[in-house]
């Protein structure tokens, strides 16, 4: 079953993806399967090789693994829509994004306008890296950002990103019967006229 | 030299981070050799293949190629420091994200508060389907959003992003003194424990 909806999911061939992503999508069945220390250490040493403004890397990530409090204090936060599925998630991971650049010397910290953005490339390494190891990684916006804030006492000067759900891929099959539909049905993306452009809405003719 | 230089930014090996992130890193120096339209495609059809919230792909692409309009609309808008060196760039490409979810039938656009975040990892996605065609790419912060806004008559409900460099690697040779050391120089980026965490600021153990 994993490895019919893995190519179901898979980008469309004749796009010409590379490999890595053309595979990754965000399942929401995952398998009683721990990820071991060692990938997890892979897989966010990657999200840190992302590219970043003043390579200042505003990122940081709140790792809990389930039935530790970390986990917990990050799946209290979840939209119930979200914890209905998360339940069998294994590893949960929240991204924050420091707002500011690290002041050299005396000068005042400056506004970063890039930490979010920032946040979002190591995220997306983060799931590449996770892929090329067999990992699934799903990423959400469903949750309480306040409350995750409040539950980790993260300061002003930082940014809830996302939080997200990382395992290896199980059965659709113990999903509530909603996400099971979407589970299983193909991915759509729009078509680069609705997004690449020469001037403003102005499609670019590739 | 070129291969020298791809030697040197290899993010070091005993990482064990998959080929396509190592490989990543954020030249200076580009070779006179336009990307062709077919590779330009696959880049930024990869690109719209990031996840994002509710699947809004808030991503705009503007493209453009050395000689033409687009290209010194963008080129227009970069610091002094940076149009030093991309005057040798075949291709700038501006990223844009939409502030808003687009709305469903009558409701109101709700704001979207991940959409800086989603063109972060579009633009990881591009970067690294780049790559994998042997193209390489370089993010700016450094140029004037505003500028660049009016440039193109960018309506209030989006938000300029950043500025892309994009092209074969050239030689260093060509670059500016200053810049030439940095071209030549070894990545460098945090340990782990600066941005994994299991609690605010305590480092997970990994």
């Amino acid at each position: 079953m994993a490895t019919d909806l893995e190519t179901l999911k898979h980008a469309p061939a004749e796009l010409g993806l590379n490999e890595l992503l053309a595979q990754r999508w965000s399942p929401r069945s995952y398998a009683d399967k721990l990820v071991s220390d060692s990938d997890l250490k892979t897989i966010l040493t990657a999200a840190g090789w992302a590219a970043s403004s003043m390579n200042e890397q505003p990122w940081r990530f709140l790792v809990g693994r389930r039935g530790h409090d970390t986990y917990d204090k990050i799946f209290d936060t979840l939209m119930p829509g979200n914890q209905a599925w998360v339940s069998t998630v294994p590893l949960l991971i929240a991204t924050i994004a420091r707002k500011t650049f690290t002041p050299r010397g005396d000068e005042e910290a400056k506004p970063n306008g890039w930490a979010m953005h920032d946040v979002g490339a190591a995220s997306a390494n983060m799931c590449l890296q996770a892929i090329s190891l067999g990992i699934h990684t799903h990423g959400m916006a469903g949750f309480n950002r306040e409350q995750l804030r409040a539950n980790f006492n993260i300061p002003e000067g930082y940014e809830v990103c996302a939080v997200w759900a990382m395992g290896y891929l199980g059965s659709p099959e113990v999903l509530p019967e909603h996400y099971k539909a979407m589970e299983t049905s193909a991915r759509t993306r729009k078509p680069l006229s609705e997004y690449v452009f020469t001037h403003w809405e102005e499609a670019a003719k590739l």
